[in-house]
């Protein structure tokens, strides 16, 4: 039990793979751990051999340098694994477990988790409500794409799944579990989707696609996805969407071409903060597009479903309001149609035992829609500026060989 | 305009063609006709040319002679039609649209129809709450199993297609929506169904195969469906339903074969009260069995949808008490497991916009799922004796020929 | 039935008494009135003679030219009456009957009417979803600021009032029905209001105390208001409120002082976007304030209530954004608390039943909550001019002398 | 730490205080405990020195000899303490903390813990979903009608009251929140029950007082709570409640004389298993009588919220049937009503914290609506005899003298 193979975050642009400490029951001091966090003691919690830990979209705001993150980070919040220790707390997780570990770190204690909103436990993270493993800002979690990895709060965190061949056969589905299958579903769902709905999704980055997903499973009639990146709207189309390049203009006229009106009845934003504009404007940065645009196509008495992040500081941010997080929204037109908004994390535990249900009966197959595919975990940095590069791919990494070729 | 030639109630066992009058905005005496009803003006009525009309299990009960239904009674509440008149006060309805009828009678004007409950309309029917065409005691609005038909309401109840030929190139898809569709979806969305739920629906009739499209749907993992009629259990299968037949012994044990659990988490009674026992009491009717044994077999804190009918008296019951509708329920068992019930009729309308647009855009296939099979009007006499003997088949009258061979 | 007396719209803060003509079953062509709704057949209204019509603050956004509202518009959304003429196509509402008349006209008949969403019906206003009358780009419906006016769709658009002379002793109450009691109300049940919550309501204004009012029946444990007039924080004291005065600082701090923590469980914005920033810069337009400051305050996991009024286009906005209708939102604080929004007209129809049962039960007193005060109808100008300058009154116009001293 | 003088059962009409074990942190044999739960460790338990803890009509059907509840089981499920010593295990609850229990425990880890459904927790009754201190049948945790008690899971389980001087101020309204408020709350909640509405509460018990009150705080118009006790109704009264003697006849008529129609929206059954018969078959049990009765009076489109306890078998049931716990239910009503139905325990976490806002913040007075006194823990046996005779009182027992007289 000697190192701990692990993803860092060096400086904008560079992530590295780095050796690091064996988790132990204890939250240690390290880069971004909240001073109020160090030292606290992890009874409850659960040492996992990583089995798949994902790249995901926010983890590339910090890559990028778009936020506040210190040097040697280690990444990852999408992990799934096989329990090898358990704390002397915990009673019904035991080892040899293969669990899905919910992105949102919650104590299962406070008011919140017990109506749950896990995505905004109270007391996981000192600074504020909500947590998530290897990110900047939610209290200094450990990452992790790693080899190994503490979970806190096992018995309440961890979703095991039931057979453990079963759940190799079915990893690449079963990994998404931990945040995009969710939150893209939490997406659909705080749009109102539901049996006949017409849904226009925007970004066909891994969320954007796992909201469409998630659409159809709830029935939707007609989903639309909209991005400016060709290959990830090929993926789209590999599953029965269709599809708008918003870098030709206006979506409001492809989406009247698909429907015969220029309106859905539920919008998500699969794209937050870091939004470029529509038509000619496509080559730059333009945060508000986005909403402003779903308030545009979503008909009177929709709802708009926003997983994409938004935040309160952008150092990287076009200009001085973007800076501080501020948007330039038409809310009026949102008025006038009655619409409705749900932003925030999604509260994966809210979602992620009937996602696996619905995966381990087959009725699902998101790792083929969003182009699942394993790396090891030394290959980390390419997945990584592959993905950023807008590779139609969500990158696995494989850090103890569990995924078989 | 001359005759309208139609299905009716004639005595136990029998119905026949016969000849009736050509409708008016007016309700005329009748059989049945409620004397409070007789002579109630409709000028905000529609008069259809019957496109398809379906032979219901619901008809089932009067045809056996289970009710007070009286002679001559014009059967048929499952109408889809192409409109031929409005009255002076339809003002969004037009001639030559094509429409789909909820069976459920309603005025869309009082406190439950601006409630979306449909089903227990307050203006239709002066006995009590809610109506249907061709009912008993449901008011005495003239059935649908007929060449022309009356839709008092028609602004308010019917449902119009967007395009003509596409309505009639999927018109036995589209035939469902007046009732069966909409009642099993009704069924599996009370019992609580959603993404990645276990699912056990009592009954494989049409409206049993319904609630199990529904279920399918609406995401759930698992749908299984019991009966006693293999060739209907061929038919849930081949649309991806697990099986149980219940002359078999109890359905606990081979739900336990098929999930590794012997509890379900939503249960939908698609029996009502003709239902038989189980096991070696297959052979004669037990009214309580359905429900106590969905009690038995869904988990805590799960629900059961209903839409199987219950009666307030049932001439032909098994004893005194299932004469005056009365249940000997182990209500116990369900109060231990926290469990929740919903009763009555679908409110049709709460539903049909939704369904036609997952018919429309392909993603429900329902006319394959019930083994739909269009006959002649004429031809009715034997749909009825054939559903009646348990074929595994969905009769849809094709009394103006629209349905093409 | 000679003359109609009514409240017009003249010029930028001057509203005028004129003679109109009785209103006839038919929509004829007059100031603001939709070229596309002119000569609109109505045989489903009602005429009614006003027993009671208030004067709104939403009006006011008419009267001080900050809308494109034309000379001689007849205002009046908020009408009570009594029946005086029924069409040819009324079949429930009887003259005599005393109504309370929802401020959203609305079919009956459309999508959005039949899922209870009246505020944005589809059939009235050939602009765009939603109607209201006596108000500008609404399609022209005639305000009922009036001794008579015309109600289109009776059946489904009048509640009828169980007992006349109960109706006419508690008119002061029930005269809110017809919008700022359910406008109130929703902010309240949109905002997430149940048994317990803790509320902030911006604005006590009306709207802000009706939602006060609307909050406590909900059975919130603290209801705290804040505003800039003193008059109206004493109003929002007299029946058990907590106040905040928002030009005395930030009411983050001053929540703490009586709550003990700084945030609330639910926010409700009544104010609208001719918001005025707090403490210090409380004596010029901040359009966003009020929005920013309630993401500020509602703790993590909350919602906003927005029944305040937001326009797509204020030609005397402050600034270019603000002409526009674009307001700098800080949705980067909100989404990291996942907050949710709710936007839109309330849909009257939703509550006005159930408030009316609260009313003639005695388990509310919205009318001496708002101070209502009943005026004759020639004394309007005085009425808009008073509640204009901040009196802590609501104007309820008694054009028939229905209301007694 | 010597001794633990609590209340037993010892035999049919007869509790004792005896002298028990001072409890530790793990769950010893003893008189019901569950073989598969005789030796579980208890590190995440907190003991508690009783503040207060009641006297329940559920505790009746023990002492009445009605289930098998073995000699010496210490009673007792309705607990309010102060934290004395916490296990290794518990993180965030403090020695000193004046908290409430929640009748059902709860593990805070299970599936339906974290749905909510704390009422069916799966992990601490081997026997079946869900568990209650001091009850038969519910995996042997011991009752807390003594001087101290275990509770388990005491992080998820506890409530923690914010102020210790004001919790002991309201203690004996406080102390309702363990079991009877939140359990009518939850009955007049599932009910339906809204701003509004019209309930009817079957049962003048604590529970059904508690149901009344909680109707009231939803926003209820009216509210008529029915029963042959006329101490009972007596109390009902005193709080604006209507009544109903129902030896006197059918409660129709005399729903009928208070609302002028002779139906409700909501209806409610405190009573359960042990009922009688209406009018003059009042005399004698009839357990199927309030639900057959309800699903009369509750109007077209209503709810049932069932809390009153039903049961799997009554050893001291009128006929065979009763005896194995089936009932004569006259569903047939009920579904042409389209009712619906929800039984079991009521889940109190999902209620407590906000009930205890609405107590601190004087909303409710719950203690007075009930009638609570508080005696001796000496004094129970004559409490159990004069509840048991119907006094209109809520008996809290204060084996430690926290509650001054």
């Amino acid at each position: 039990m000697s190192g701990n193979r692990a993803v860092a975050y060096k400086e904008p642009g560079v992530v590295e793979i780095i050796d690091t400490d064996y988790p132990t029951f204890e939250l240690k001091d390290g880069p971004g751990v909240n001073p109020a966090n160090v030292g606290r003691k992890v009874p409850h919690g659960a040492i996992l051999r990583t089995v798949t830990t994902n790249i995901c979209g926010s983890d590339q705001h910090m890559v990028r340098g778009r936020t506040t993150a210190p040097q040697n980070l280690v990444l990852g919040h999408e992990i799934t694994g096989e329990v090898v220790e358990v704390g002397p707390d915990v009673e019904f997780i035991k080892v040899g477990d293969i669990v899905s570990v919910p992105f949102n770190i919650s104590c299962g204690r406070c008011r919140n988790c017990k109506e749950q909103k896990t995505g905004i436990c109270l007391n996981v993270n000192p600074d504020r409500p909500g947590s998530a493993y290897g990110y900047v800002d939610m209290g200094g979690w450990v990452g992790g794409q790693a080899e190994y990895v503490l979970v806190p709060y096992a018995d309440w965190n961890l979703l095991r799944f039931p057979d453990r061949d079963q759940a190799l056969e079915k990893i690449m589905d079963l990994t998404m579990l931990s945040d995009i299958f969710p939150t893209g579903f939490h997406g659909a769902v705080t749009a109102g989707v539901g049996v006949g709905s017409t849904v226009y999704v925007a970004g066909a980055g891994p969320v954007g696609i796992a909201a469409a997903v998630g659409a159809q499973l709830l029935g939707a009639a007609v989903v639309i996805v909209g991005d400016m990146n060709e290959d990830r709207l090929a993926q789209a189309r590999s599953f029965g969407c269709e599809t708008v390049n918003v870098s030709q203009g206006d979506p409001k006229d492809q989406i009247e071409q698909i429907l015969g009106v220029p309106e859905v009845d539920c919008g998500v934003d699969a794209v937050g903060f870091e939004a470029r504009g529509h038509g000619k404007d496509a080559s730059h940065e333009a945060p508000a597009t986005v909403l402003n645009s779903l308030m545009d196509i979503t008909a009177a008495g929709g709802a708009l479903g926003i997983p994409g992040l938004y935040v309160t500081g952008d150092p990287g941010g076009i200009d001085d309001a973007a800076k501080h997080g501020s948007l330039s929204l038409s809310l009026g037109t949102g008025w006038a149609k009655s619409l409705s908004f749900t932003t925030g994390q999604c509260p994966v535990m809210k979602y992620n035992r009937q996602l696996m249900m619905a995966i381990l009966h087959d009725k699902v197959q998101i790792a083929n829609a969003v182009n699942a595919r394993a790396i090891p975990l030394e290959d980390a940095p390419r997945g990584y500026a592959e993905f950023d590069a807008g590779a139609a791919t969500k990158f696995v990494l494989n850090p103890n060989g569990y995924v078989k070729a």
